[in-house]
């Protein structure tokens, strides 16, 4: 985890375009945007995928649901709507092992979600 | 709400192939797969997007990881991976006015999400 991208940027030793921080989360924008507005939410906890949660992460996945309803809504996007996508693994198309949220809208989401 | 088709679901009023019940969540078969396996998991409670959550409903949202967990574990895919897509509103693709998680699994999901 050390040298995971998205723990680096926790640490602030590179830069990213954040738009909240709090104590448990983070969220800046995807550097490869998939949609007019593509920002990831992460733990700060290190987690490297949805199956490293237990029990007790029950309250900080909910505390993500609230960040990104609280981006939605300061960024102006609520109300249009949006997606989250979450990869696991290699067939969800995980590629930092990092447990991210992917929070999509600026643009009507297609279906099948890939 | 009383003419959705997910509240019909969870009173049984109409079948579906359910994997998973307990007293808060429902998760069944979706009825138009976009992958091998696409399971819907849905709180119970009546909330229409993640737009209705409220502070209140945070352990709901984590149970509801941990269930999406359980039915990856015990159905076999835990290992090979999965993607958990949500849909908010217009922009987001939301079709059916009742908040539900999508579980794709069985083939490696493509980039973007939809």
């Amino acid at each position: 985890m050390e040298n995971c991208i998205f723990t680096k940027i926790i640490r602030k030793e590179i830069p990213a375009k954040i738009v909240h921080e709090d104590d448990q989360v983070l969220a800046f924008h995807d550097i490869k945007p998939q949609a007019p507005i593509h920002i990831l939410v992460i733990p700060k906890k290190e987690l490297v995928s949805l199956e490293d949660l237990t029990s007790e992460d029950q309250m900080l996945v909910g505390h993500i649901y609230m960040t990104i309803q609280k981006i939605a809504r300061s960024m102006g996007f609520a109300e249009a709507g949006y997606r989250v996508v979450v990869n696991c693994r290699d067939d969800g198309g995980q590629e930092v092992p990092h447990l991210h949220f992917h929070l999509l809208a600026g643009r009507g989401l297609k279906w099948p979600p890939g």
